[in-house]
């Protein structure tokens, strides 16, 4: 657990955590827009060798369309991440706290935004918790 | 201006200011690795018309891997984002401030690494600032 993530351990190997993890996201309203396969760019680029380690852009496109009405600079804190690493035949899975996040932008009207995010976002969470091998 | 973001105007249109921010993100030894076209995303999930708006996700695999291997948890806040927003026949450009973000993880470990990564981003924003029509 950290300030600017939530931080969950699942029974299941990458590939499953990350179809529970998109499941999870669907249910609360938000797509996947983008994944990077860190794992694979390191080993490319630098030759560095780590365990699967993979990065989803979530979106709600409504959220997100009012963010952007607030002030069009906050596309630097979209999409919200969802990190999923390989841990042996399990998994570990972060998500962002957008509420952490938004507090960067000193903007009170786009709090209650941010809160209802993190809200849903905490739900995915708590979906992931409960998966079982 | 803000704290999470420097931003430049270029006299260009938005898909000229795209090739020009991913040219002056190399020159820093930044890669592109993901493209959201949210304007596209809107109006395809929601309905929402708005002028073409671009988020890149730019990454320095060698940084990208000093960040994780001090916590993994930390790829929630990458990669750094570069958003182009069309203004008219011109653009403006907004370029995550790593050292912002990173203050919300509370490590003094990785604040020489997002100092760096900050520099150099801060040298494309530079870049950026002396594109002509």
């Amino acid at each position: 657990m950290t300030d600017y993530a939530w931080s969950v351990d699942l029974p299941v190997t990458h590939d499953v955590a990350i179809e529970r993890a998109t499941a999870a996201l669907a249910a609360q309203g938000f797509g996947v827009l983008t994944r990077i396969d860190v794992h694979e760019v390191l080993a490319r680029k630098i030759g560095v060798q780590r365990d699967p380690y993979v990065i989803l852009g979530a979106c709600n496109p409504n959220f997100a369309h009012q963010v952007l009405q607030a002030e069009p600079a906050m596309g630097i804190l979209l999409p919200c991440n969802v990190v999923v690493e390989a841990r042996g035949r399990a998994s570990r899975v972060w998500i962002t706290r957008p509420e952490a996040l938004f507090t960067l932008t000193g903007r009170d009207d786009v709090a209650p935004v941010a809160a209802e995010v993190s809200r849903r976002l905490e739900a995915v969470a708590e979906a992931l918790r409960g998966v079982e091998a």
